[in-house]
């Protein structure tokens, strides 16, 4: 099946951004849940997110970022700038509740956005549409949608990253061969 | 239940290292399984992996690298190198399979390997008895099972990295917020 090669960079699909959409929920929910506290609570040090954390910010993403944003693309296109996203909000909110209650809220979250995104039809001259963005300007639906599914694979790059960090001096010899203790902490999606 | 912080670097602890490694196969099923191919058999150009290929590679740490090596320490200590792991030798063997089918060997053999580490019952001292690598000389069971589960991540991590890449130009200005189109490709697991 992979007798072919596609090197070619994909143009945002609004089919393949919402299979990719669909598919993070379980993903998480598949590594984290019922994991021992000692994986999911650590974080990287100081001023950075544990995989609890990064959970809380998926949820926040849902309530206030991508579905908001692209009601507002759709209803005031650039005539009104977006919400600046706080990353921090979710994070202090979610601090009562389970890592396993988080998982339930973050899947529930996104199933209600893909329904709304899916009934919504956008054409493509829908996908044109601009917005604007408060530190970026002027963006496009189908950027939006686009960064909505990378900002999933951001999250999950840093879950991994963070994972593997509690275990960078257990190891041993092999650091040098595990690409992900290499990588420096770059995430800082807004 | 995220009241209590834990900023200090883990030990290899085996529950811990198991709890991991058992959920790899079903994180990566819930992620791909089925995803249209254009996310899956993509790479990130010459010479890279598609998602595609580092299940293959994965399949073929089960079967050449892991549990035979932890067996080689056990059986051999230092007196005998372990074979040198040929990273792209499933992913030729793989090319007439379906993904689907990628990810139904790889859970299997995961789980035939983690029934093989229970059954031996590993007690502290075995976990400290070293084996030779054939680059980086001496190291330790406890090294080698550490250094699984932070293989895992770090293929997750390249897993994340490759379909965001998909995406870097459609994301449009959000490329500079997503963490994941920073990180430079870093991933060389042996």
């Amino acid at each position: 099946m992979a007798a072919f090669e596609l090197r070619s960079i994909m143009e945002q699909n609004l089919e393949h951004t919402i299979s990719l959409l669909t598919r993070t929920p379980a993903a998480l929910d598949a590594l984290l849940r019922d994991l021992p506290e000692t994986w999911t609570l650590r974080n990287e040090g100081e001023k950075t997110m544990s995989a609890f954390d990064v959970v809380g910010h998926l949820i926040n993403g849902e309530r206030t970022n991508w579905m908001p944003r692209a009601r507002m693309i759709l209803q005031f296109g650039e005539t009104r700038e977006f919400e600046p996203f706080d990353r921090w909000k979710q994070i202090r909110e979610s601090k009562d509740k389970s890592l396993g209650q988080l998982l339930d809220e973050f899947a529930g979250l996104r199933s209600e956005s893909l329904d709304e995104l899916r009934a919504l039809n956008l054409r493509k001259e829908d996908l044109e549409r601009r917005g604007r963005h408060p530190a970026l300007g002027a963006v496009t639906l189908s950027e939006l949608l686009a960064s909505w599914a990378a900002h999933d694979m951001t999250h999950l790059h840093q879950i991994s990253r963070i994972m593997a960090h509690q275990y960078r001096e257990a190891v041993g010899p092999w650091k040098r061969y595990l690409g992900v203790l290499q990588c420096a902490g770059h995430s800082s999606p807004k």
